[in-house]
């Protein structure tokens, strides 16, 4: 694990490329789960070289603007990109030589190390949901999120068996200034969960005070050597990153540590509305940006990112769950492993404004393929609503009960003599009942996943139960899991030293609200 | 497509083959789906090399018991098996042999022969649920399915634009005698829908009306060199044929009409709790019904079916949308290909008691599966509730706007240039917005699948639309379908003679009510 994810500070690209060529028999961190099927590719090798040929068209011709960072120009400039005003596009190559140095595989390290969690190659990890400013549950409604809800998401993801990751901005405290928010997100991941988590991204400094918080929970030390923290760098599509996002970017890649490159694309607006066209703009923009954390700093882990949906032509609104989405998602996912780097995608997506059939129904229909297109970062895997505007509480454990399966799913077919069964069948045959069967017995207690949420009790049994539907039973399971929630032991000190640097960070700032 | 379909009545197991291999060129039937995305397959050639071997195995030594039918053990005895008992045994090479004559695939006519389907190969086609004693519907809840009831479920998969099938027991009419409805059933598909259907299969004689029906519809000289209809005949797993499904096998496969032969499976109760057991169980079951049929009438349409789904360990249930039946289901649909022959599987399947978010993720769970894995033949795909107890009205439209998208998720990528979008991207480029670009203008109506049911307005916009759950606008829709239901022209003389069918039929029964 030391070897496939602690990083020299000196070694060049052939360095970089042997380290990546190694990672990929490097052991598996044990957060993650590790595939056991084949991957789902909808795509064909003919479509893929299509797309990639004019993603480097794209590259090539109409170029990537990096706007108002001088420093990223001046770095392409040296690179021998073809920079006009802030206009950047890249010679045949370029961008394709520059990722050759970004790891196959990479460890985020979590303050409990059984959590660490390894990105890339046949690893899969589930994260919450990411960005709503609200919140919904069954007893309030839909509101304003707040720190005290933050935290409480925290816990429910820390609660949660099969999610891998703590997350990022699980919803909006706005309750707090917009410019000292990030450091009470921060220290809530930290202080109540031990399992990774995003970094911020909304400026430069929050990026900094993000590593300054790494450096003191897990040593500076540390963070100098190892992965501690994922961060997202949305794409501003089309073909453009902003400078917000690339001073973001350039710290975290700086100090060494992740980001994700994300397209965020509906295709109809920020996309041609075709599947062909979105994906070889999304490929060129992933590629430029994933290119860019190696100019800053070779070797440095980042990860391919797609956030993909679809215009609803009639309202103007995003769509979620549907098909068009869907074939993206799948052939993005194979160019990423063509490109042999992680890839993170959006997980239990849908718009509705209720955890009811429609959310249910376009979160299936996103997860799904997701996990059979071999996603290896699943943001958004619970909690998810309204086209990402609420996290919903009801919500967040119907969708971890759905990655509960996926990981059963992706752990495929038991073809051992006990997986094939065939004593049991002579035992039983023709006309027998399996349930007595020695094989049942032996197996019962693990052969199916047991679903939290599900009621498959008879109709009379259910009626007598109060005729709950699925909603109003995870309205009963959210709490319980608040309930049952045990804060993991953080050492004193490190608490105390967190709490001090925010107080002086807080200090020195006057409350913003915008 | 009259290739395809008319069957000689002589030719020997040698035609039929060269039949069979022709029939892979033969012209699709405009009724079903093409699908131009690569299959979905999760077990490895090595499992299904073990499950094959396994399954032979269970013809060799265990055996297969065909009950209360001489005149089956007649004919294996003479084909060459082990006959002792009931049991039947297979030497190694008799099933295979004889599955060489059925057809890799076949079209069913439908009386409006725009309607066609095509059954195997790269086609599918989605039919209702088949089989609820009961009904749902938000004003009345459940209730025990009527005429009316079966009447209206057939007019709502006749408007249905992503049903390709009318289906056959969409729910059972149990207000009327049990030894007559199936001359109701069969009279109201042929009435009231121009799809094509499936016949009855609870008695031989019931099937034999089904037959003497198909024949005054399409005309007794059609019928006897076309397939009419498709019906579905359950294997009483584990390793068992009942002597009810022989006889309406026999009285199908005899007049050259389709059957599905589907090991109806509850792993943990009629197969082994194992993906790996109940694969060789099923693959042996299927294989034995499927050669029956051939041994019955060479060439005599058959399908490769399976209904697959775990048992709750807790409350003894079945359960649905679970990850252990969709890795049966994914190597079962794999294993009809390698024997080139057509699939079945379930479709829409769930045991929630309401069409509420518990329906939606387990129908989506069970859908998508079997979508990206291959069925050629998707029963169930509108319609089920409750564990296949109820027929909801609710969940039938529901699950019709998933077909939907299933069907443009089959259609795959448009790798042509106006697909590729190049134009569009070079128009917009970096910081635009596509919404008004030539190509988006040009693709504006048919970019994107339209969700019937699904709400993708702001909250404010739904709030003021009266915060409708989908089953609500569900409600609405299935009554606005039903409203906007014409029904399809028949001939008066053809209608006159099945009514007079029916009556004459009705006439010497006594009424059973069980």
């Amino acid at each position: 694990m030391a070897e496939a994810s602690s990083r020299s500070r000196r070694g060049g690209r052939a360095a970089r490329r042997a380290m990546r060529e190694d990672s990929a028999n490097a052991p598996v961190a044990m957060g993650s789960i590790k595939r056991n099927i084949p991957y789902t590719e909808l795509c064909s090798a003919e479509g893929l070289d299509i797309i990639e040929a004019n993603a480097q068209t794209i590259l090539r011709e109409i170029g990537i603007d990096f706007k108002g960072d001088l420093e990223a120009l001046d770095l392409w400039r040296n690179a021998g990109a073809d920079v006009e005003g802030e206009r950047v596009r890249f010679p045949d190559g370029l961008v394709r030589s520059l990722l050759a140095t970004a790891p196959a595989t990479y460890v985020q390290h979590a303050r409990n190390p059984a959590r660490n969690v390894t990105f890339g190659g046949g690893n899969v990890i589930f994260a919450p949901v990411y960005g709503p400013p609200f919140v919904h549950d069954l007893d309030h409604g839909r509101r304003y999120g707040t720190i005290a809800d933050f935290e409480n998401l925290v816990r429910l993801a820390y609660v949660a068996p099969h999610l891998h990751h703590s997350g990022g901005t699980v919803c909006e405290p706005v309750d707090i200034p917009v410019n000292k928010r990030h450091l009470d997100m921060v220290y809530a991941h930290m202080r109540l969960s031990d399992k990774p988590f995003m970094g911020s991204v909304t400026a430069p400094d929050r990026a900094a005070d993000t590593v300054a918080m790494c450096e003191i929970l897990f040593g500076a030390d540390f963070v100098a050597e190892n992965t501690v923290c994922t961060s997202l760098i949305n794409v501003n599509s089309p073909m453009t990153f902003d400078e917000v996002m690339l001073g973001a970017l350039k710290t975290y890649a700086r100090a060494g540590q992740a980001v994700i490159i994300t397209p965020f694309i509906m295709s109809g607006a920020m996309a041609p509305v075709s599947a062909a066209g979105t994906l070889a703009q999304a490929l060129a923009e992933a590629m430029a940006g994933m290119a860019f954390t190696q100019l800053v700093r070779p070797g440095a882990p980042v990860v391919f990112g797609l956030f993909s949906s679809a215009l609803s032509m009639q309202s103007g609104a995003p769509t979620f769950g549907t098909p068009e989405p869907n074939l993206v998602l799948s052939a993005a996912a194979q160019l990423a492993r063509r490109l042999k780097l992680p890839f993170r995608s959006g997980g239990s997506l849908c718009g509705s404004k209720l955890p009811d059939a429609q959310a249910a129904y376009e979160s299936a229909n996103s997860l799904m393929p997701a996990v059979l297109s071999g996603v290896n970062f699943l943001l958004h895997g619970a909690g998810w609503l309204e086209g990402g505007l609420s996290s919903s509480f009801e919500k967040f454990v119907m969708d971890c009960d759905q990655l509960g399966m996926s990981a059963t799913l992706l752990k495929g077919y038991d073809l051992s003599e006990e997986g094939q069964a065939m004593d049991a069948i002579r035992e039983i045959g023709p006309g027998g009942h399996y349930l007595g069967s020695a094989h049942t017995q032996a197996h019962f207690e693990e052969a199916f996943y047991r679903s939290t949420l599900a009621d498959n009790n008879s109709f009379e049994q259910w009626e007598s139960d109060g005729s709950k539907d699925m909603a109003i039973r995870a309205n009963a399971k959210w709490k319980q899991w608040l309930n049952d929630y045990v804060q993991p032991p953080l050492d004193a000190s490190i608490d105390e030293a967190l709490q001090a640097f925010i107080a002086k960070r807080k200090e020195g700032m006057e409350d913003r609200w915008s």
